[in-house]
């Protein structure tokens, strides 16, 4: 093995980032430093944790405020966001969905929600999200275009949308990859769940897809226990989800008719009040996590064989989960890392298994995956939990 | 319309038994006394607020210790856990299962998330619940049996499941339900997400059925803001529930690998700890409940055209939401009623529209319905809060 490299050396450089004392440091905790404790115990006082309470609209206009984006509807979770997204989008059953095979298994699994199919595509070195040259080649060797829909010629099944995923909080490269949306007639979504204070160019992400999901799970930016939303700037398509995520219930003050298959995806109250004191102090996190990155990205600068992976040109991140990129002739030590950081109290972790490894998307359409391949070997992931940063 | 009932009249009683002052008088408030903020609050000091935290594992261990049931497995909601019950069951794809047209619509839907069709069936007037003579005649006309499965001989589709529902907390006769369930070859699973603290003959329900499941809706007996259970006596069940409702994520300190497409369900931390401090008290609850029905009995024993809805004989009710059922000739007087009710601040409300009205269900296979129909017409519930009833 190289002396350049040595395991030794990187866990005590992030020890030292750090400030490593007794007990384990955890990948990403929450911090609660607003009126989070106000807020829910205003909902116990009251009586309002559930279905109906005012926290539900107030995280609602916060998020639509901070992303800029016309329309929030909270959700019980990220997954049941994505599950929306695809559903409003059109996804059907039998229908293809582009998405990344690096990804959260919950994306490809939202896809399954609707009956369609996951057709994984590779990753961008500079993004980690999808690589838009790769994609447009790849469309233009496979695909159909019929009536103004476009078709997977091997399959012959409709090919109905493009999930981008920004991958730990890093936007995605969003305007080729609209180009192509436009070229081959399919919808853009955007899973922004790692994603809440990123900006891809001027806006932040979550406008640029027909509809976005976010997530508010306790490992994420800011936390509502569990939580999600959907977030869009169409109209039609904020009440559709509104609607379709209580229920699809018929307004009414008494009378129970609901006039499709709904579901029961609202956030309660008290989740909302929680994600009401959070988002209130988004800015500050989100300063933290830069300086947090930034002293990840200056010590290991120093180090060969190691990269701090950082925000794109176009970018700017919310530095949600930092990670390091081990060069190709140091894969091996990838493994040895991550147990002596855990042996260390700091907990790291490994790519999510690429989705086209897994049994039960093993038999789904792919492209040639080389890069998400070689970044599946190289990530790791390093604790990145606001207040481990300078305020 | 007769003289003997008045719309007035049973306004100026409900009055009387609610003690009404200024203010609504909801249909169902939830009521927090014993130690909710201390744990809610625990969870907010110690950063312990979602998926991962230890009042998971404890409601789940209240709520199998209350019950008898051996497993309880949290969830986001009573609609998740019915989904669980019936993919558990086997109902896939075009399968049909049997279960009342009187019922929350998140029953029905449940059914359509594993792709399988709802068959609906009557209802009988001492249980609200499935009619089992009924079911069993029914049956034996339209089913045949082949190689151990149960058929609809007319759509030719397998009948895989029967749920029943305790509606309004009232259990449902539940042995003539398992005798056919047996004769059948159905699974047999509670839809019991109304009935915490309420006993079919010596046991709570839940304990009968496969699989149950129960909701902690902000409207139910314990509530956690939003939030469910899947209880079953099989070990094997249990966990497998377990495993679909955390992404199906195979266990690894660090590794993220799947198995099956699997779901996010969790119970976040925060909304579990809410249902600790609930269900320690839900003794007091059930009797002020109770209190409260005897009231209500008490009062409306007197009026002719009008009857308050008591437990069967077999079963000890929650009587989660109290009920008034109309004679036959004053059905009429079932809208001025809850716009009288309504207009005084006091909160009720019909029955849901049955399953078969609602566009979605039009098509779906269905027996003679004339009790449901019935009920339909001459039901209204009225206030049930814990509280309203003394201690
Ligand atoms: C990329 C991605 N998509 C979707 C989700 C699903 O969000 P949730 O866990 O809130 O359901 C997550 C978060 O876990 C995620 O990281
Ligand atoms: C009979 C019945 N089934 C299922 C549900 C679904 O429970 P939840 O609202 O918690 O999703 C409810 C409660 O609303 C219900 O009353």
């Amino acid at each position: 093995m190289n002396r350049n490299l040595d395991v030794g050396h990187i866990v005590s450089l992030l020890k030292n980032v750090l400030k490593k004392k007794d007990g384990l440091i955890p990948l990403h905790q929450p911090t609660f430093r607003g009126k989070e404790w106000a807020y829910v115990k205003d909902c116990l006082d009251t009586g309002w944790v559930s279905s109906v309470g005012k926290y539900v609209g107030a995280f609602e206009k916060k998020l639509a405020e901070y992303t800029g984006v016309e329309h929030a509807i909270a959700v019980v979770n990220g997954t049941a966001a994505m599950h929306i997204c695809l559903k409003l989008a059109g996804v059907e059953e039998g229908d293809e969905v582009l998405l990344p095979a690096l990804t959260f298994v919950a994306t490809a699994n939202a896809v399954r929600y609707c009956g369609g199919i996951p057709h994984f595509v590779d990753s961008d070195w500079k993004s980690l999200g999808i690589d838009p040259k790769k994609l447009q080649d790849y469309l233009k060797d496979i695909t159909l275009i019929r009536q103004g829909c476009c078709y997977n010629k091997q399959t012959m099944r409709p090919i109905k949308a493009v999930v981008a995923v920004h991958t730990f909080g890093h936007p995605v490269d969003l305007d080729p990859i609209l180009a192509i949306c436009e070229k081959y007639k399919l919808v853009l979504i955007e899973d922004a769940a790692e994603a809440l204070g990123s900006y891809y160019k001027d806006k932040h992400t979550g406008n640029w897809g027909k509809l976005s999901a976010f997530s508010f799970n306790g490992n994420k930016i800011i936390t509502t226990g569990g939580g999600g939303a959907i977030l869009t700037n169409d109209l039609i398509l904020a009440k559709t989800a509104k609607h379709l995520t209580t229920t699809a219930k018929v307004p009414h003050p008494w009378a129970f008719v609901h006039d499709e298959v709904g579901y029961n995806y609202r956030l309660p109250n008290i989740n909302a009040a929680l994600g009401c004191g959070q988002i209130e102090v988004i800015d500050e996190f989100i300063q933290e996590k830069r300086t947090l990155a930034q002293k990840y990205r200056q010590v290991f600068k120093e180090v060969q064989g190691i990269t701090f992976f950082t925000e794109a040109a176009y970018a700017r991140s919310n530095y949600w989960l930092n990670l390091l990129l081990l060069d190709e002739e140091y894969v091996g030590l990838r493994d040895p890392l991550l147990l002596a950081t855990h042996e260390e109290g700091i907990l790291t972790r490994p790519s999510w298994s690429l989705m086209h490894k897994l049994a039960m998307f093993k038999e789904c359409p792919r492209m040639d995956l080389s890069a998400a391949q070689d970044l599946e070997q190289r990530i790791i992931n390093i604790p990145s939990s606001v207040g481990l940063g300078e305020k």
